[in-house]
């Protein structure tokens, strides 16, 4: 696991985090045997508040959903919930109608199990494609499933699917005299792509966060970060960030526009950088994170683009795993994205190294081949064309990758 | 090589026929020492007309261009060319003003040889970014080259990078009582998607072909064929698709809106779509053509792109690959375009097997992987939302992508 940027000022690191760090929130995970059998496997996990929460998500652009999704969209209308089930190894996506009734007793396992309303429940379901989920299993892991204070990892291990390891962080920040902390696990780890970058991502806070502060805050941090990630240009049909606010920790209301506020988002953004940056290095057969940023750019849209682009690009990501300075597809991958560029001003770096300053630059090809061995590589260019910036992440493209994804039904 | 789809009728192939079958053109390629030295490795190559000719070129959108794209653009501004030269092994780009001085002298080197004006030669250069091109090589290359009336494959030669094999096509069609031919030469293979899905394709016709109507078919022609492969979703900062008319074969100028013309469409509609299912066959280290055919869209636009989404998915390829009749990666594709679905019409077929229909059909599993295992594979979807419909062509994603690209330049 990559260590996690330093965190921002005011904000402390929980050690050994996750959605459960938060007071109030407790959850589970366990094994139903909807996926192969293995040692730590869970495919069925439960999150949820002691008490009612605001809500907020983000979800999928892809025009084929998962039925959860559909579910999930209907019930955090109202802007509140009060529960996650979620279950990996069947999307119950592409499944006729009978799918969306299964995704609608999921919501009433939980209900019934935490005694709760239904429609505070959210629901999540990633892995195959075109599969009926295997109902008499989830019923049966609802039934058995135990929520604890410390359930967090279980929770985030029954979310995995390709993953190598759960990914889970929490942090604390100060407001109103008091202690907040905001928690989160995400699953990757193939089909990210901007426009959600992750599957899943589940983040809580026992802050007391105003409705369309959340809202807002969660968009924009979703923005800078999952929605920067990319491992191979697909996008799932199941991506979903949520995000509940139980108020725990008690303390007024905080409202938009205020410091309280600030000190809130700033957290939030944080751990969602920190799950972007797990996703990504965590990439199907990914040995490496790459972080890339963009500045110069004529606009942040084209910043946005220029990064995203060159952090999904196949001949960048293959180039980085063979340690090849090979930066001329740095430039190509920004092209491509339609960013102006002004070549004669572009300048660009491999981490530390100066490789294009309007024209190429000479070099140490062995150095700059070395820097490419690190677990974490920094690719860097400034357009030359106006002042807009984006970071963006993505991990090498390895042999790896294929041999995932060429034989994963059968 | 796969074999080339059924001629429309009228049209007649001609076995081992290139960019020289047309009457009036000449080619060569010579070994300069750019690239490595192999067996029949050539990296200068030029192509000319007997006659001046009509001309018509599309380039890439990639906003990094490399000199040579530049040069041409102001070369064909008045719609006439006469020649070619190309070199592989370097692209001459990003190298800074020296580059385009560079590319100015290969169009110089082109004209001198050819006794022609220098405005009237076409440049190409395809390779690593960011190197200058060794000019010493290429101005001995020229000047020992020969252009034969049988050196359209020594031209085709001198065009490749990693493509494993010379791609050359080339048909016969009548009109006004003459018989016209239509020829063809392209290199790929990785940085190949949509907005030039090739890095080149040179196409020569012998027929008296009107400007306009040159430019209006080549455009539909590359829109129907070139633009809709895909390799790995990267769009080279050199691509570029020429075309050049001489009229040799007599007869009255064709202009667009006559029975002549249609007929001259067809037969270069029918030559590019060869060359796209060869480049992408041939893409780096693929092992199969992936046909994808879109139907039932609510426009055409969302047709092209549902189809070019699934020929890029590198899931989808994947999947392929390993001969895994994963069909849910299909829909996730077309669902990432952001083409409208309705997925209770959807129905979807991997080659004669129908996996869908508004909910998962039953089928044969291990007769599906065998399907898979055929070097042309056929992937069909209806989207239930209109009538448009679109077909594309790509390749499957294979370890050997991934050995080609992290070792380059190094």
């Amino acid at each position: 696991v990559i260590k996690p940027p330093p965190a921002p000022a005011g904000i402390e690191i929980i050690p050994g985090g996750g959605v459960t760090a938060p007071e109030g929130f407790a959850a589970g995970g366990v094994y139903t045997g909807i996926k192969s059998p293995g040692e730590d496997t869970l495919d069925v996990g439960m999150l949820a508040s002691d008490r009612p929460s605001v809500a907020a998500a983000m979800f999928t652009r892809n025009t084929v959903r998962a039925w959860a999704v559909q579910v999930s969209q209907e019930h955090l209308r109202d802007g509140r919930a009060q529960a996650i089930i979620i279950n990996s190894g069947c999307s119950n996506v592409a499944t006729g109608a009978p799918g969306l009734r299964d995704a609608r007793e999921m919501a009433r396992l939980a209900a019934t199990k935490l005694l709760i309303d239904e429609r505070d429940v959210i629901v999540g379901s990633t892995g195959v494609i075109g599969r009926r989920l295997p109902m008499e299993k989830i019923r049966a892991g609802a039934e058995c499933m135990t929520l604890r204070r410390d359930g967090g990892t279980a929770f985030a291990r029954a979310n995995m699917t390709t993953d190598t390891h759960p990914k889970e962080f929490a942090v604390r920040f100060r407001a109103q005299r008091r202690t907040y902390s905001v928690g989160a696990c995400a699953k990757g780890s193939g089909m990210i792509h901007p426009d959600m970058a992750t599957m899943f991502c589940w983040i809580t806070t026992d802050a007391p966060v105003e409705r369309r502060l959340l809202r807002g805050a969660l968009r924009r941090a979703v923005d800078a970060s999952l929605n920067m990630i990319s491992v191979d240009g697909d996008t799932s049909t199941s991506d979903t960030a949520a995000m509940l606010s139980n108020g725990a920790a008690g303390g007024a209301t905080i409202a938009a526009g205020t410091r309280e506020a600030a000190a809130f988002e700033r957290a939030l953004t944080y751990v969602c950088t920190v799950m972007a940056r797990m996703l990504a290095r965590d990439g199907e057969g990914a040995q490496k994170l790459i972080e890339v940023r963009v500045e110069g750019a004529a606009s942040e849209r084209e910043a946005r683009a220029a990064a995203r682009a060159v952090s999904a690009s196949p001949l960048v990501k293959s180039a980085v795993h063979g340690h090849d300075p090979n930066w001329g597809r740095l430039l190509m991958a920004i092209g491509r994205s339609g960013a102006r560029v002004r070549l004669e001003r572009v300048r660009a770096w491999l981490g530390p190294i100066a490789v294009y300053r309007g024209a190429p630059l000479p070099f140490d090809e062995s150095a700059a081949s070395d820097y490419l061995r690190n677990e974490e590589v920094l690719l860097r260019a400034d357009l030359g064309a106006g002042s807009a910036r984006a970071t963006a992440w993505g991990c090498d493209l390895t042999p790896e990758y294929v041999h995932i994804n060429s034989d994963y039904t059968t």
